[in-house]
């Protein structure tokens, strides 16, 4: 496994040797785990002049729970103060003169700390560059979302067994986030969304005191972190035994929508692209006003990465990026419908669009 | 209520125009929580030359359950793009020369935006400035704290009237977050610690699928969140008829330090003064170097605000500051103690300091 790490180690820094840079301190949490294998809290990983270094307020050791660092990667330890600048110190003692820093997630102030502490560094922008090398996953990492994917199907699937009329949101998205862990995940990718009637369709609801009534529409959003790796999906149920005319129409145009985005996705397909497929089969029913942001976005070991399928996001779909598609329409005072899948994006000489989330999309009668 | 947050942001105001600045932006959420009620995803806070505004991506009737601002505050709607970016740009347009901005939060890459939007903007920095008004708690703070309170202790009262031989840390975590809702929490102020044998004591750790055991020592460390403020409440329990001699030894120790910290606390005691009654009890058994960075800190829109009760902490307490007093000792492959109180700090007149987590701290054998 040491290999993956040095690997991407070793791409990052090709990337900011490009740059001019000598070395290059990364900060971002999710960051330092992709290139470190764990990042302990207050942690920062300094790609250095000679070698890498993980800088740490405690040894990793008296953190168990946490995983260990890749064994290729010294560890640093210093104890009370900012990494980061203790990390700069280091750089500029090793002689760098150059130091390229995550400008999109350092402060202004810890980087005028860093610049104090170095004054003759040279401070240069990394940018997204690891996020960048982080929208490609190997097959050991669409392994983990496969498996967080197959971990929510099942909490999902047992809460439908349950009875669910006279359930508060809040308590169905706890039964939720406790079934996650019941099944293996580290825990939920984000906080687990239940809502029903008038609040339904909305993203990221915040469940409430509501509870469940008969003909409510019902829409949950969980999604299940395991080993780092976050997955996410959204189904939207009605609640008794026939739904009304109304929620048919609303399901079926957001399933059609829903389908059209999965079914855009290829290799090179444009970002901006799989939104458009989406958005069309909305516009066409002149549910415009109702659009989100986003139709979908990818995921790892964040639960938003990039890419964003937006109208104006920039960029093609590569093999083996894993995304959500995820559109949803909600009426004011009504409620509405959002159906959200993980999808691996694969050639259609391997068979298409991996599906990861396989609960099942018709409009179920709960 | 509007008065209070209308007095609040006219004594940021009265600070940074003492300062030099004309306006100020605020992006830090609990900071914009608590100088406008709420603070919706993505929103900022700009407090203008002529007016305040609450510059949100979306309105907020679209995110009922986030409560409503402060209706003494204008809110300006811009969807797409960064709020901060957006207020800059009204700040500048309004005339302002200047603007404080909070470097302590903002990134270097969100900073250069707002520059770019508004080349002939100074900005200057707020520094921890909303931080310093927020240390000292009114009574309506301090309610919704004892309310929290009173939350964890019902919590934790139910677990321990429960079978706990057998379960795991990771159980027994989530079922001590699925009470806390049950009881009225917004949700757990921070993830719940529940930690067995050997890893009992370890401040924060996180719950593994060790299951209780006889013989154990067991601590908990969990907090409600109500109307967003936080709480926190430690207690290390043994399992079984009656605890081992070391482990009554540790338990003494571990207790006679949290009551020297307790027992310091008054308006006009240095920060580090506390720290130091804690300490030196430890210190006297020979404990100095399981010890941690910090021995308490203050509590309220955030689980770990100032004052921070560390050695090299400056400043006094005042009365109605809520700290957490919260001493452990962990004997690496044995296990450990904690224990953990949420208190306010008044004065001697007033009965001294307020002790909001009730819950016994007698060695409970379970």
């Amino acid at each position: 496994m040491s290999e993956v790490y040095a690997n991407r180690r070793s791409r990052l820094r090709e990337h900011f040797n490009a740059g001019g840079a000598a070395a290059a301190l990364v900060t971002r949490p999710a960051n330092v785990r992709y290139l470190a294998a764990v990042a302990p809290q207050g942690s920062v990983l300094l790609l250095g002049q000679r070698e890498d270094l993980l800088v740490c307020p405690v040894p990793p050791d008296d953190r168990p729970t946490e995983g260990r660092p890749d064994e290729a990667l010294p560890v640093h330890v210093t104890p009370g103060g900012d990494c980061a600048v203790a990390a700069a110190g280091l750089a500029a003692g090793e002689g760098a003169e150059s130091l390229a820093v995550e400008e999109h997630h350092l402060t202004v102030a810890r980087h005028r700390a860093l610049t104090s502490v170095a004054p003759r560094l040279r401070l240069a922008d990394l940018g997204a560059a690891v996020e960048q090398l982080r929208v490609v996953k190997d097959e050991e990492e669409i392994s983990c979302l496969r498996i967080g994917a197959e971990i929510a199907d099942q909490a999902l699937g047992e809460l439908l067994e349950s009875i669910l009329v006279g359930r508060t949101e809040r308590h169905l998205a706890l039964e939720l986030e406790r079934r996650l862990v019941d099944h293996g995940a580290d825990g939920p990718a984000f906080p687990t969304s239940v809502a029903t009637g008038p609040n339904s369709g909305r993203r990221g609801h915040r469940p409430t005191d509501r509870r469940v009534e008969e003909g409510d529409f019902l829409s949950v959003c969980l999604g299940a972190t395991y080993r780092g790796y976050r997955c996410e999906i959204g189904r939207t149920f009605v609640i008794g035994t026939s739904p009304a005319d109304w929620q048919v129409e609303l399901y079926d145009l957001v399933f059609a929508a829903q389908r059209a985005g999965r079914e855009s996705l290829a290799p090179g397909t444009a970002y901006r692209d799989v939104d458009r497929a989406v958005r069309q089969v909305l516009d066409s029913a002149g549910c415009t006003e109702a659009l989100p942001a986003l139709t979908g976005h990818g995921v790892g070991l964040e639960i938003d990465e990039d890419p964003q399928l937006a109208p104006a996001a920039v960029g093609k779909l590569d093999a083996c990026v894993p995304v959500t598609v995820e559109p949803g329409v909600h009426l004011p005072g009504r409620g509405g419908v959002r159906i959200d899948d993980t999808l691996v994006v694969r050639p259609e000489a391997d068979g298409g669009p991996e599906l990861l989330t396989i609960t099942t999309k018709e409009l179920l009668a709960l």
